[in-house]
């Protein structure tokens, strides 16, 4: 029960329903598929859609990747090197940029990782970057995400919530990355948590995904909008380069051990904007949402 | 002589000089400049063109920096923390963005270090990037280049050229930022080279770099481009984005060390595109300079 198999076969079997889903929500854009080897063992399948109703540019990777663990790869996990490893990993990552800036960006990883019997755990997160932060919405993603947790422990929504705040960060821009959500890594099994459980709950955290992204398309698709929204949505993605590039430790680990370039990189935006020193009128819905960007904001 | 006002002096006037003649090279856009202090001590000035009639984005900095060496800063420079350590930095940093896609972005840094009396070391280089090689002009920018380094020591345009290579290096795309150019890190004193000899070598370097640029310009600007050309343009810009924030490690050392970000990230472009596997057509002028895109190629 709970082998590496099953938990690989969920996310794949996950991958696919999600594309589904968000292909129903966008109407028109379908996913192109394609299927990847690795060299060092296993190997993945990226489906991406590009110019949809809503969705400009999305992607919903899978993948199952195994073999000896390098060096690079102990390191970026912080294992000490001390012998010869296996590694397995599994999961599925997603990020969805759309077209229209008042529905937001949104990002989902959920990952199995497997040194040997002994050694193993789950990580993921969802995450939300409203271009313009909407506290009613923000909100009622927050309470979706605690609904999810609490069906599984009182205490996960807090600490996956504060997490999410550390970890979805820009120090450069003394910035969170949008409105948070959760993040979690390393959950093993102890006397409470059996492995079972912990798979439960990642399973919870991947279904809720897509029904909550369908949600906050159609919450926003028909707000109108103009040039000064999309500047401003350009230069908010331009923060999420920032992001993904200088601090992500997905993919970070995935450029140094080799992944696969355009999976990894099919979370940076179709378009983004650098000014220099740009900056937002008092008062402005613009300001507004900078004000939105910090830690510890209590959603719920 | 050769002390570290001098020094700094010397790349505080030059700022001004480029800035001047990239001006005069623009004829329509002006530098916009910005004091600004480093808490720590020291600081800087900004120079920054937004909307020029060839420079889309390009910066200037100069900076002079001290203080306590702090554990990130001795890490990033792989300096072991032994003990309490003062550190004296100064420098110019340039990149360009223009926006005709056959001009090509171009980027220059001329820099000193300095621990103490008997630690000190001079950095820097120039690289460029066009979005469409055109091999005369390569070949015309390193003969300049090594026009520079010969007046200097004759192995320094064969050993600095390599280094760019290696520099410049994108390991994740496996390709080359542009056609290179020279790099050199850690010049310090040896029987051969005193440390005025060093300073006059980055002196040359810092004053060739202006009238190479406004040539560079001037050799293309009068040719017509389509859409096509400014897409690509677009893409390559986002491998500049990729190379600087994920590589680059003068941006690293700025982001680490708590530099002034809007100073260290006037590097990046003012649009920039990423499309899930984009593919150049076989034989098209997008994929020939992809073949650029390699090290080792002896341009002279």
């Amino acid at each position: 029960m709970c082998r590496r198999a099953e938990i690989t076969d969920f996310f794949r079997q996950l991958q696919s329903d999600i594309a589904k889903q968000l292909e129903d929500a966008d109407g028109i854009g379908s996913f192109r598929i394609d299927e990847w080897a690795r060299p060092g063992g296993g190997g993945g399948v990226s489906r991406v859609m590009s110019g949809g109703r809503i969705i400009e540019k999305g992607g919903v990777n899978f993948s199952a990747v195994w073999g000896k663990a390098t060096h690079a790869m102990l390191h970026s996990l912080r294992i000490p090197a001390t012998e010869d490893m296996d590694f397995y990993a599994t999961g599925v990552s997603i990020v969805m940029h759309p077209n229209h800036p008042y529905v937001p960006i949104i990002h989902m990883n959920v990952r199995y990782f497997e040194m040997d019997d002994a050694h193993w755990w789950f990580g993921g997160g969802i995450d939300l970057t409203p271009h313009y932060v909407d506290e009613a919405q923000a909100k009622l993603f927050h309470a979706g995400l605690k609904e999810v947790c609490d069906k599984h422990h009182p205490s996960y929504y807090q600490k996956f919530k504060e997490w999410a705040d550390d970890y979805f960060f820009i120090p450069h821009r003394s910035e969170t990355r949008g409105v948070g959500g959760i993040f979690f890594d390393h959950l093993k099994d102890t006397e409470d948590f059996t492995k079972v459980k912990r798979f439960n709950f990642v399973q919870d955290v991947g279904r809720h995904f897509a029904p909550t992204y369908a949600q906050l398309i159609h919450l926003n698709e028909h707000k109108s909008f103009t040039e000064r929204e999309v500047d401003w949505q350009y230069h908010r993605r331009g923060r999420y380069v920032e992001f993904n590039l200088v601090y992500d430790r997905g993919t970070k680990f995935g450029l140094e051990t080799d992944g696969r370039t355009e999976s990894i990189l099919m979370s940076l935006p179709p378009h983004a904007r650098w000014s220099y020193n740009h900056k937002t009128i008092k008062g402005s819905p613009e300001q507004a949402t900078l004000n939105y960007l910090k830690k510890g904001i209590q959603w719920i």
